[in-house]
């Protein structure tokens, strides 16, 4: 199929993007995309393409703008219940303390998600998978984390393995067992850390080994802040974790700064993610590895904290920097990446350009997958996105809204 | 027709919610609605009313909320072109100078707006109609002020009025040919205020009294900031409308304290809108009158910029607080009332049961329509929405998406 009429092509083309060189969107007019077999054969002049496969079947994009499929690549997708009377009872003035005993805050989402099936958990799922669709998003990373316990972490990694074979979106998933200190162990967290690394760790490895064969292993990510793992949990976490084979994540410096950025950077973990709090240091050490630093200004705007990613340093540094919705029932219920986009121009200054660069190519990198998807070149998979509009400046000018028109997946038209 | 199995039905019921009052939802469960001709016949128990007219037909809502539609009092709906390009050159970290030197600001959309047929003007601005239809906007206000001469101003107004005609939205016309001082007048502002009320204004009443005759005159809006009309000039010409019989508008306090929110209340003006800027004195003022306070947090949002309408003190005033969209090329492209609520909830501290109440029945208040939209009782126009959630408190809790589900206006299903 060649898709033709086409006002801008961003093609997102060289990889993902470096420091100053962020926002470099390939910008071609007048080009075509000849999709076959759900990959990019080639893209190329609208006139030549266009005689030189006088068969093919044609999608013509409306004289509107086509891009990547956006990745979001920190979600926590999978968990059951929802906080809203919560988000109420902050705003009528209660205290974290009546809140907490009310049965708010991340115990009650673990609660009800320790208590529901692996059905129940897909099912609750669902809708925000078809809103991220809607919005543009193809892939994403999803991270289990609200059972703090086993079975019930396996069976959010299972939920997220059947959701990635059944729906449209494709998953990559994420242990998140030390997203908490369980309330078990409330008074023992280091209790909690060496069942992680002793048990459950290894658990992981071995169940995935039998319910995903030949899939390469799942990330294993850690919440290093000081209501969770102090950064020598998280380090002992992490290494454990990569010493049994696991990719990594980290969440870091959401709310103080631990070091955890340059744990990460030290450790070859793949993305580390929030980075609000993070030191000029930290900033350089990151800037100095191959770790991206996802940026989630959805968190500190849906908790009204004027404080988000100090984008300008990190590009300053020369660091990698992505974006994600990090899509959660306390501080972010959104699942639009066009959102993040129009946070990230507002609060994190970048252009629209670098934010889209930001949620295709280097969010794809923060997934370790900009070899297959995050910009359209031939020989990758054909997951692309026609906005309703003529020119892609109006992501993060607009907002509150939808601006996508049309989602391939794998070459297929999802709508 | 009868709609039933409805979760929560939000009535709104009682009029405009002043001060403390406001989040009255009028919640009721095991509820129904009976409409017949456009028109709310009945609310009742969803029992009583199946059984009393069992051969009615029905609309399942699926265990969902049901609430009027929104309300948005304030946009600038119909304008030509975009103004991506000077976002974007903002961003790069251009000079207010540089862009104007670009050819920005609102000059750009004046340009555009005056070079637009009626036609053209009606195109670009259906799909935003579609836009806000599709996030629950059944009834929005919008104002003329981007031609700023005759006949483009009155271009615009009869666009609004044929746009009302035809498409599903129901739109209340407000001109405000006294948004910005024109270019012709840049050196002779008073010359412009003199025009406006010896020649355009009367021109304004003579042409709608021949273009929609019998419809009530539309409301007269002026821009009282700094950069555009100062405090006498805006009391020349909303005392000028006045007299002319027009009901009246004012945008005060957006950027600086002029005095425009207590000229308000001296006018019996209908709402006063922006409101950041206002001083304790103008809100006792604005509290103690009939005039609708609109709070726009769009605008600030759209900026980044951290100052938002001091909701709780006008709430503690007593005052009569609504929400709007601000809709414009400028500051705020946002068609979604969902969005306003979810930014009312963080940074004016509203709790979701008063954002709604403040984009509904007050809403309704502020462009004088209380007593026929805004809430469903019986008697009021089916202007009904369905949302995909069985809990209101969604509303604001979420953000970036889209909860609307289904839409009535006048009792026929929109989608
Ligand atoms: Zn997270
Ligand atoms: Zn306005």
């Amino acid at each position: 199929m060649i898709i033709h009429n086409i006002s801008q092509l961003l093609t997102l083309a060289g990889g993902p993007q470096r420091g100053a060189d962020l926002g470099n969107l390939g910008l071609l007019s007048h080009a075509a995309v000849l999709i076959r077999g759900g990959i990019i054969e080639t893209i190329g002049p609208e006139n030549i393409l266009l005689q030189t496969y006088p068969n093919e079947p044609r999608f013509d994009a409306g004289g509107r703008v086509v891009m990547p499929a956006f990745v979001d690549p920190h979600t926590h997708l999978v968990w059951a219940g929802d906080r809203a009377a919560e988000f109420e009872l902050r705003l009528q003035g209660k205290t974290y303390q009546e809140i907490a005993a009310a049965g708010g805050g991340i115990r009650s989402t673990v609660r009800a998600t320790r208590a529901a099936s692996v059905e129940e958990l897909k099912a609750q799922a669902r809708p925000r998978i078809q809103a991220m669709l809607r919005h543009g998003t193809a892939t994403a990373e999803a991270k289990t984390g609200y059972a703090l316990q086993h079975p019930g972490e396996l069976h959010q990694l299972q939920a997220l393995l059947e959701l990635d074979a059944e729906e449209e979106m494709d998953i990559f998933p994420t242990y998140l067992g030390a997203h908490d200190i369980p309330p078990e162990f409330e008074d023992n967290p280091d209790g909690y850390v060496d069942l992680l690394c002793t048990q459950m760790l290894p658990e992981v490895r071995e169940w995935w080994q039998s319910h995903a064969p030949g899939r390469p292993l799942p990330f294993v990510d850690v919440f290093c802040e000081t209501i969770a793992f102090n950064l020598a949990q998280s380090r002992r976490i992490l290494e454990t974790a990569r010493a049994l084979g696991f990719p990594l994540k980290i969440h870091a410096d959401e709310f103080d700064n631990l070091g955890g950025a340059a744990l990460a950077a030290e450790l070859g973990v793949v993305s580390a993610d929030h980075l609000v709090k993070t030191s000029p240091q930290d900033i350089a050490a990151l800037a100095a590895s191959e770790t991206v630093a996802v940026s989630l200004p959805c968190t500190p705007f849906g908790l009204a904290d004027p404080h988000y990613t100090p984008a300008a340093q990190i590009l300053q540094a020369g660091g990698l920097l992505a974006l994600a919705t990090d899509l959660n029932p306390g501080t972010a219920w959104c699942e639009s990446m066009q959102f993040v986009i129009a946070l990230a121009c507002r609060y994190l200054r970048l252009t629209p350009a670098q934010a889209i660069a930001a949620a295709t190519i280097n969010a794809a990198a923060a997934i370790g997958q900009a070899g297959r998807i995050g910009s359209l070149e031939a020989g990758k998979q054909a997951d692309l996105l026609i906005l309703a509009v003529s020119d892609y400046r109006h992501l993060g000018y607009r907002f509150g809204g939808n601006l996508a028109a049309h989602l391939f997946k794998r070459g297929e038209l999802i709508y």
